[in-house]
């Protein structure tokens, strides 16, 4: 975290005391290594303590849902200067398993404590999907193949190897019909970015790194699946997309890249489709025509996605804000969309209780 | 927190779907309840899902953390109505007890590691102020006895229960020096406050009822004792209320009534001192010569504070400042503060990591 949070500040070529507020995103550190107050701890390791920080949780949202809040801090005329540093360590569980923290995410007492998991409550919503659109299994599982293509390429990448359809597909069952290959991976990892003001910007030397958040939205549905109305789409990501679109006076077919939270494959489709960028129904579709790549229609997860890239859960929206931004800046080597000059992030928290939007542009 | 939720929006004379953010202050729900995704629960509960919501955690200053962003959300111009919510749950502790989750705002890798407890890094400090300032238990054990008195006309406070000297200096000892009645109780609560943008409030009908948020800011310290330059003042204190009282365009002497986070009596007494009211070490002069009474020189914690209101650690940030809005709007009953027209809230996290201080004001 600390680590993440530094090099940011180095790569802003901003001297560290600029910085004037943290937002940590991050979910299970109480659960998961007995510590809390994250916010206090990191102004103190990055030797910046006084600074206002705070630790922002909305499940797999936390990233963006920190993001967000830096967004505003800024918006509010208050601060000139935020970091925005997304954390998870999992593979370190000191009070928790992994399981019991993530399922966390949905009703204590009206989900979780029946023994659902969370790759058993996105199975519902996979065989609802299936029945629903008459898809098939292997048309959605593409989407891990999808990923890990492009994963071969960033180096900062959990799994760095392509796959094959079949190997996903031949993977083990986890939740029916959910195979292995189908789920983001448990991993550590942090990611931050930092956000300044107008007027602070115009002090910078390096304005060719730059890059506007154009809009920035959250939304809520009802947490639970059993509440909701319909199981195969997200209505918190229409909303939070609707919002962040018109703020940034932009609609999907202004979108030059795109980060879907793919935390199992059937979500990436459903967030394609709920962004606006295919019918409901036909998200596969475009998967399959390949219409997701890089040099396609709406590149989408060109650094490899929480599938590939990784899922470290509140380090996640922030990694997908810095993979939109590698873009924008030109530097994504053999994955860059050419002419990329408008990016949209979509950061999704339980199964669909928070979603957060975000739109970056360029700034020529 | 449901039920406080929905009482400040009856209160706010708003229908509820006027709400367009949530934050909910909370520190333990993860450890304690198995319970994240507080803010898209609470909107899910409250029947507003489709809102924006987020979890704030920054240890025992979550609910004032809680409170600030609902701040910044609406100074941003982006909301116009939005609801701060502080809650905790700590007698129905179902994955940790409630020793190990509050040593999880401290870090844990230094000093949770070594079995320090927060009772027992709060006895550091008290031993080192009686040290160095010459100061007796009995002067600053009387915070314990002050905050009593006032908890008796409180119908919400956890104990109406007048205590005397005595009963507090002849309390169990839990960490040298520090007594039983000198510790605000575990207990369960929550508490919500609606702010509204100045366009939102042209429109309400119950003007009467109105107070400003003036001033607030928020500061944080090395997170652990260990590292600081002094164990007897809260640097993030200082610098929190040196920003909360310019931006409020206001100075120490123009304050009516005060909310001050007294965990155990030692940090009352500091408090009052960093905050303003006292030079450094002088503080118990003050308590001791009754000048923290109502119609004395700084009412301070007039309806109980957490020693004796009690101290549900994400909710007691809002809980002051319902306490503050009590006295400016003259509802305090038997404690009210005549002609009370500036309050202040203080709330801290941890040892002093965060602080948030926050100015509220009459509006005429």
């Amino acid at each position: 975290m600390t680590e993440a949070a530094l090099k940011a500040v180095r790569d802003a070529g901003l001297p560290k005391n600029k910085i004037e507020a943290i937002y940590v995103g991050n979910m299970s550190s109480g659960p998961l290594q007995g510590q809390e107050h994250l916010g206090a701890l990191l102004a103190t390791w990055m030797g910046v303590a006084g600074v206002a920080a705070f630790k922002v949780e909305a499940a797999c949202a936390s990233g963006g849902a920190a993001f967000y809040q830096a967004f505003l801090a800024v918006t509010s005329g208050l601060y000139d200067c935020v970091i925005a540093v997304g954390v998870e360590k999992m593979t370190d569980a000191v009070t928790a398993d992994v399981t019991s923290a993530l399922i966390m995410a949905d009703d204590q007492e009206y989900v979780a404590f029946t023994g659902a998991s969370f790759v058993g409550l996105n199975a519902l919503v996979y065989r609802a999907y299936l029945k629903e659109f008459g898809a098939r299994q292997e048309d959605i599982a593409l989407f891990a193949v999808h990923d890990h293509k492009y994963a071969v390429n960033n180096e900062l990448a959990q799994y760095r190897k392509a796959i094959k359809l079949e190997d996903v597909l031949n993977s083990p069952l986890v939740a029916d019909p959910i195979r292995l290959l189908e789920c983001a991976p448990i991993g550590d990892g942090a990611a931050a970015v930092v956000l300044c003001s107008e007027k602070m910007v115009r002090e910078l030397d390096n304005r060719d790194v730059l890059v506007e958040v154009a809009g920035a939205a959250a939304a809520t549905d009802r947490l639970s699946l059993h509440d909701r109305d319909s199981l195969t789409t997200l209505s918190a990501t229409v909303k939070a997309a609707s919002k962040a679109y018109k703020m940034a006076k932009i609609e999907p077919r202004d979108v030059d890249v795109l980060e879907v939270h793919d935390a199992f494959t059937i979500l990436g489709v459903i967030h394609v489709e709920d962004l606006g960028f295919a019918r409901k129904g036909e998200g596969w579709k475009l998967l399959k025509e390949g219409e997701l790549e890089v040099g396609a229609r709406i590149p989408t997860n060109t650094l490899g996605g929480l599938k590939a890239r990784g899922h470290p859960v509140g380090a996640t929206g922030i990694y997908q804000v810095y993979d939109v931004v590698k873009q924008l800046r030109v530097q994504a080597g053999a994955n860059q969309v050419d002419g990329a000059e408008i990016g949209v992030a979509q950061n999704v928290g339980g199964v669909g209780g928070t979603v957060v939007v975000s739109v970056l542009k360029r700034v020529r």
